[in-house]
């Protein structure tokens, strides 16, 4: 079944220990459109400037995306630059221009508004709002990801949205601030109480934590000797996430253990190259094979009765 | 077979955001044996003050630890105040008083110096040199702990130890610069390189990252509603560890997974109280409870055939 993004298109200036990249494509809608293909038919709705490489959708359209959504705008595509700290765990932005982002106002067309899976990107609570309320019936799923930025300029909206969705994907930190409590499975039951069944606590390097209905599932990630570029980490999580569900229609605990693994998958995969240049180069047969990868990296036997001694032996002597 | 613990015995006054103890028992042999004693005999080589109380001791005993290696000196006992901050994943030490611990020279008896298995607690490098020389052959396992203190100040000494041990558990930040390496992979393999044919991150409410030979695992921590108090979660994650793999003599890469996973196990239950107050209500039957606990958190299924999509549906359209 198909699934819908709405989310940004942009052309992204990053430096981190590793290097530099000016003007590369990214945005959220560009990072889960390649890698949620892989899984199922995506659709894009988005807006671009008038200097939009056509190389940069030619390269979607390759991996079977429709980009029939995506509207050109008069003016220049969303740009953002930031650095990441040596760490690689935090980031600082050095510029951000809207540009045609500014007035970006998402309209669906007849097919778009009946996709069966919708992925919100991290985009105004309000555009998500509108965008909820263009489809013709409620989506068989609705996944969301937003951030620090909405929860603290846009609460209300954001809440509002948040009741409406099945899947909330936050960064472990945004989920301590949005549900306003230090730990993190009492932040979970909080947000679970809001609405959405499915709450995923994004911990970078760390995996994720999800908590779906009332089970509880720790994703690691893959320890990978050389990350290259965190950028867009989080939206080939949500479209390995999302695109998977997507891809059979099951929608039982099992299915989402899956699919958080492949966002841990996808994630991983992201973080190799800068912009989307690892996703780009990815086959079906990697994805496979990392998939294989984190089951050795987690798997481990079940305790053989009798493991535990139920008391030590007699104690022997006393302090000299 | 038994386990030979040589460390600190201390009291301990703890703030965390959920309260405070005063002078309530620690120090890492403490924390250690009353773990460890679940799984294996074990020996403890400490000092004492004169202060010491009675029940304290009798504490361990009680779980048949052998405590005919602690000695008392004259003077007081080893006290260490600190205070955790609100995230509980950083604190600061508000005063240290060695007391009787600043002489501290570990003299072990014929018995202990038998022992096939040793657990080095965080003391001074050169103190933990000396009780390997001690030993009458080369232990079958020995697992050191250390900690930023002596990476600064005795670098040195802390190689040399380092290189003749068996398994080394440090925080994650520490083995990052203990290697001189910011990646935690190569951080890992450049310590293997050094000696220790296992390498464990610690990376507290992330759990554990081992590096066992060739293999690599992911041990998750279980995300609690309540963490009382972090002190001496480590040399219970060590007691788990070191404790299980001395039951039944299994050094096989299955045994070390479940021994990363009993530390685990473990250091949960250290956090889940002050002092050494959840360990010592343990019994074997919550030890069982909270593997197949953590076996629920972790198990996700393998992938199907035919996931994913060798490539998506031909592109529609293009940008309006």
């Amino acid at each position: 079944m198909s699934v819908l993004v709405v989310g940004s298109i942009a052309y992204d200036s990053v430096t981190t220990p590793h290097g530099s990249r000016e003007d590369a494509v990214g945005g959220s809608a560009v990072y889960f459109a390649h890698a949620a293909s892989f899984f199922a038919p995506v659709s894009v709705v988005a807006v671009v400037g008038e200097d939009f490489a056509a190389d940069n959708l030619d390269a979607m359209r390759k991996r079977g995306v429709d980009i029939s959504g995506v509207a050109k705008a008069k003016g220049k595509t969303f740009r953002w630059a930031g650095e990441y700290h040596p760490s690689m765990n935090a980031r600082a932005t050095l510029d951000t221009q809207l540009n045609v982002f500014a007035d970006f106002a998402p309209k669906l067309s007849p097919q778009h508004s009946a996709c069966p899976y919708l992925f919100l990107a991290n985009i105004a609570p309000e555009l998500q709002l509108d965008v909820l309320r263009q489809m013709d019936a409620r989506p068989k799923l609705v996944a969301l990801d937003s951030m620090n930025f909405w929860i603290d300029s846009s609460p209300d909206a954001l809440r509002e949205v948040v009741a409406q969705v099945d899947v909330l994907f936050l960064e472990e930190a945004e989920l301590r601030d949005f549900a306003q409590e230090r730990n993190i499975v009492r932040a979970a039951k909080r947000v679970q109480a809001m609405g959405p069944a499915t709450v995923v606590a994004k911990r970078g390097e760390y995996g994720a934590l999800m908590f779906h209905e009332g089970d509880m599932f720790s994703a690691p990630a893959y320890p990978l000797e050389r990350v290259m570029d965190p950028t867009g980490a989080g939206d080939a999580f949500a479209a390995g996430f999302v695109g998977c569900l997507a891809a059979d229609g099951d929608l039982s605990p099992d299915a989402f253990r899956r699919a958080a693994m492949l966002g841990s998958v996808m994630g991983s995969f992201c973080v190799q190259d800068f912009s989307i240049d690892r996703l780009t180069a990815l086959n079906p047969g990697d994805i496979d094979a990392r998939y294989r990868a984190f089951t050795d990296l987690a798997a481990f036997p079940q305790l053989p009765s009798g493991a535990t001694l139920a008391a030590g032996p007699a104690g022997q002597g006393s302090p000299a």
